[in-house]
């Protein structure tokens, strides 16, 4: 077998193409890609593989794949069905270096096509055959004129290249998106669908594309994440090069995860694991393709926030007040103007108009065509001043707005920061886009694509120092087969890997469990200990508070008795001291196929499948990031103390939670799924511990 | 005085208009309402006032209003300053009906110019004349041609009578929402902008033009809410005659808030209180104008969900997923298919594709331009199917777009089911949009506005029949002054007015508490009774489950040196039977100057403020409206019962607080607020009963 490279610049920049099913008709799958390539200047070869005709579109045929006078770098395979198997077959023999599979009738239609093509990707890898495909609509590639793609939308809006590449499993995704940006006025450099990807991946040529200079954003449209290590590559390459990835993953919601599955056969992702792990690799997530592309209207601007506060500017009043209701729901704020700032306003506005933000120009627009730039200028050098958002809901007649444009296109360069036009005029936006402002049609979309900036640039300088480079903590299990550990195991497995928990014994009858009561010297819990229980407080199988000799005696009796009824194993009981915390909170471990250790903390308690209030992390991760989400919690007020209750220890339980995260990284493969639940946080500087836990092995 | 009539007949039907301030330039403000109503066949006498010129825009001028030969219905008043007052003054005394006060510079600009708004506006109503403004942009119908207005809009977009009465506080705004749904091809018959509301509000225009048997749907742009018992009648005309009225309110956030009143002074809102009010009376909330206008383009069609459920499909697997994921976002089902459906549906697609919902038609729509009419046809009779989205992402050369619109209209009309499309293409978008079919950018969109439908559907036919039509019961209040009634008095006003509340006395001291705790048999709660104590469980002055005489002696004795030091007046000792519920729940009123008693229920117990979990509805309510809300609450499943515990009895408390919700609007003005918190609620069975309040007086 040859080794596969993942060097795809045969995909991307291909010195000579054949066309397996070359057709004389443009309009024709097999004729398209010749009429595009000619059309958009493709300067490589060109072998049209048609066994029927001399000529198609002028260019000159060949009658097979192996009677071409080279190896060409590419291969589109546009004949049906098991001529398109053999295609690729004659591909192989004559060492092309990859195929475009065009053909569908594959794994999408079921057991059968999937077996078919298993066998077809089998022999191409052992040929060092790479495929795209089958059921692809084609790669193309605006920088060199490669359209290897079959897709009408060229047609349909004409192509410009440009900073962005869009990438996608869905052919009809990847002309969407292409289309709505190019309606957008955005220039698109690369359009990729990958189809059933029996070899090349979405990510596969997100790491292409991110070799390519030109390329400043990447956009993903994915129904299932398997990939992940070549995507989180593609990530860190993006990261380097300051170049955001925003992703749509589709199949969200149960309904989206069965709709998906008969689309494309994709297996399901648990989706807080999926934006768990686009959080963790600074991947940015849109809702579908319009949000795609109007983050990439903003994000293809050379301007960074440097805080999340918003100065509004309109000429309407309600705009300024649905735009500030629109930036409070985005998470954002209203920056509040120095007395410097709303001194120079009020020299260049209207004597009745207020100088504070939202700043509202009045009509006094139509008599002075310069105020919307006097009133940038006025504020521009404001520190409060992290982004702008021009909000124009009526001009036209008696205003020049070729002027507000040019104004804005020059203060946005100048200042460097975002700037946003809300206009749904069609002509007024083209005025702006024209200048290479982005436009909205309301201010949420404005707002939500600003905070969406905000939140990638966090992405992008996250402070990951706090995380040791050696993050994943050599984790040790107990000698013993799969299956679950008992709560003692448990909790001393967690003990001796450095994560806190209350002092315990385990004793095998009463005497032993007094002699741990008086050791302890408070009052105690005491639990019956089996790996064969995981819900013990259910079966009245945990005593709390106890502190008399005989409060010690009637609960060993009472569980030995409902032990015994049960019939189940157990290794004595657990006596620990009842030490209370101000707040139960939890933490936990899933191990996922495709994404490995996802940790889950919060709220803790009984309740918390039922109402839950977590967040879900890959790790490894710092306490400070524990922090950062846990003030996104509905218990994150509570944490603070209220109605005169103390501050719980906070800062104790993040780094539990951190230090967690490098244990679960450490267990990767071997621990199903770790449980506990409750952590106790006590009052501040009384720290964090962990009481009860149970570890299923794989 | 003379009375003021509630017909405003002569502002949307003028028989005759003085346009004082006339201008022979149709680009002046005094001049375009001439302008306009010319062009859109105004039928009625015009008298343009100018005392410089004889005539303007070949109509004759007088001199003066009092000049004029008639009193004519309506003036338009467009001239500055006191010059709009003088003219004002002229027309009370002349008898006309009502002027509209176009100039500015009155209440948005300062106490002075509210002042002089004020005094024009009693001299006004004196004298019987009403005004619409000042600092409006006018009042249009394009029902008579009575162009009132001087929007610039009507020159950017071209007028078209239709089914929609567009009614704001804005100018801009009414402008705005008038160009959004011209720009959707949606016809606009009455445009209005009340400006500073000295005397017309937007909802005496709501009443009036739901007067007008042509409006089919209403739509309100309001930045502050103080006329409710006009806008609730104009609901209940709306309820009448199945018109919608769909309404933005901003200033919803805080950042909101503080902009409006900037921008009209406009008083603050609670906005949980205005979503109450609006739920109240049906009338449907929309964002933004963007969203009110993708509301309207789907309530204009005569179509009615008779669920939620939705068919989709498309002619991309991917925006099956896409479509999938918004449905469930939006709260709508994806509809399971009867077989007899899945059986036509397999005759007419093809053998690859899925016959379940959503319904991938994949690329056959190529071969087969009518696949999307017989895929409509075969599922059109599906009980499961309420309504409907054909998501077509990629369309153009190939594609027969006009007949799939044809289909989409016939399938429309035939079912009375609503259709949506989904389709980002313009020139896609312009062909379902000829034939009346709705169309949407996304998928998001287009289920957010069928989810709306769903809502206002079940405003319209919400069953009120549980609540009594004597609905608020007569609250009879202690003797007494002001302030806060004690709990045991809180406690008794409840029970006394039929809410279930646990039995208490009231004990002086050590004897009667011991006295009480023998009468109950069981353990008690001891607890201070101070109205100067209203949270007592923070001050130790609350004792529970106390079972003995030693534990009540030293309660009370602890409690009445606490009490002592505190230096406040008791009187006495609640001992109640601890009775524990399963669940701690809440219900509470508070007084809204504008919204009046404002009722709120839900989760209970000490985190009410810091981590809410309750609903907010005006009274009167029933049990059934009360257990929708509930549903909603994240305390809903811990209701029913999870991890083997019991369920709780969710309907005693719903009664307890639909009864309460009687209450609470039978004590309309008098108290201030009530807080029942906790509400225990028992096993299923047990009922629900109040366990301590606090009830303040106005």
């Amino acid at each position: 077998m040859t080794a596969i490279s993942s060097n795809l610049d045969f995909l991307l920049d291909p010195a000579s193409i054949a066309i397996v099913g070359a057709s004389d008709n443009p309009d024709k799958i097999g004729g398209r890609p010749i009429f595009y390539m000619r059309r958009h200047g493709y300067q490589g070869k060109l072998y049209p593989v048609n066994p029927q005709r001399p000529q198609v579109q002028g260019e000159k045929t060949w009658p097979t794949v192996a009677s071409l006078p080279e190896a060409p770098d590419l291969a589109i395979v546009a004949v049906p069905g098991m001529k398109a198997v053999e295609a690729v077959d004659d591909c192989a023999a004559l060492g092309v270096k990859a195929a475009i599979v065009i053909s569908a009738g594959f794994s999408e239609v079921g057991p059968e096509g999937r077996a078919v093509q298993d066998d077809m990707t089998r022999r191409a890898r052992q040929a060092g055959l790479r495929i795209v495909g089958p059921n692809s609509q084609g790669l193309a590639n605006f920088g060199t004129g490669a359209i290897a793609s079959f897709s009408t939308m060229f047609l349909e809006i004409e192509p410009q290249d440009g900073p962005v590449a869009v990438i996608s499993q869905s052919g009809g995704m990847s002309a969407m998106i292409y289309g709505v940006l190019r309606q957008r006025g955005i220039g698109v450099r690369h359009m990729h669908a990958t189809g059933n990807e029996a070899d090349v991946t979405v990510a596969d040529l997100a790491r292409a594309v991110l070799a390519d200079p030109e390329v400043r954003i990447v956009l993903l449209y994915l129904e299932s994440l398997q990939d992940t290590a070549a995507l989180a590559e593609a990530a860190e390459m993006a990261r380097q090069r300051g170049v955001p990835i925003i992703a749509v993953k589709a199949g969200r919601s149960e309904a989206g995860v069965r709709a998906a599955a008969s689309h494309t056969g994709a297996l399901a992702n648990e989706d807080r694991a999926v934006q768990a792990f686009f959080e963790h690799h600074g991947i940015l997530r849109a809702r579908d393709p319009q949000e795609l592309a109007r983050y990439a209207e903003l994000f293809i601007q050379d301007a960074h926030p440097s805080g999340s506060r918003v100065v509004i500017v309109s000429n309407s009043g309600a705009s300024c007040v649905l735009a500030s209701d629109a930036a409070d729901v985005a998470g954002l704020q209203i920056a509040s103007l120095a007395d410097t700032s709303q001194h120079r306003l009020s020299t260049v506005l209207s004597t009745f108009a207020t100088t504070n933000n939202p700043i509202d120009i009045t009509a006094a627009l139509l008599s002075n065509n310069r105020l919307f730039g006097e009133v940038l200028t006025a504020i521009e050098d404001d520190p409060a001043a992290d982004m702008f958002v021009l909000d124009i809901p009526v001009a036209g007649r008696g205003y020049d707005v070729p002027s507000f444009a040019q104004d804005a296109a020059s203060f946005a360069r100048r200042s460097g920061k975002p700037v946003a036009v809300v206009a749904w005029q069609e002509p007024v936006a083209q005025a702006f886009r024209a200048k290479g402002v982005p436009v909205y049609a309301d201010e949420q979309q404005a707002m939500s694509a600003l905070a969406a900036m905000v939140e990638h640039s966090r992405y992008m300088h996250a402070d990951s120092s706090e995380i040791k480079p050696d993050a994943a903590i050599d984790v040790t299990l107990p000698p013993g087969g799969s299956g679950t550990l008992s709560e003692l195991d448990s909790l001393s497995l967690l003990s001796e890997h450095g994560i806190s928990v209350i002092p315990q014994q385990l004793c095998k009858d009463v005497e032993s469990a007094l002699d741990a009561w008086r050791q302890y010297g408070v009052p105690v819990v005491l639990k019956a200990c089996s790996a064969a229980l995981p819900h013990k407080s259910e079966y009245g199988l945990v005593a709390l508070g106890l502190n008399t000799e005989q409060a010690i005696h009637d609960a060993i009796s009472s569980q030995k008795a409902t032990l015994e009824k049960m019939s189940v194993q157990y290794d004595g009981w657990i006596v620990a001291p009842l030490r209370k915390g101000l707040q139960e909170m939890m933490a936990g471990m899933n191990f996922d196929p495709i994404f490995g250790p996802v940790v889950v903390f919060g709220a803790g308690g009984k309740y918390v499948e039922a109402t839950p209030d977590v967040a879900v992390m890959l790790p490894p991760f710092s306490a400070g990031q524990v922090m950062d989400k846990l003030r996104q919690l509905r218990i994150w007020p509570l944490l603070q103390g209220v109605r005169g209750e103390p501050a719980a220890d906070i800062q104790a339980y993040a780094e539990l939670v951190a230090e967690f995260s490098r244990f679960a990284l450490g267990s990767n493969g071997r621990l199903k799924s770790v449980d506990i639940n409750p952590v106790m946080v006590g009052h501040r500087g009384e720290g964090a511990w962990a009481v009860d836990a149970l570890i299923e092995r794989i």
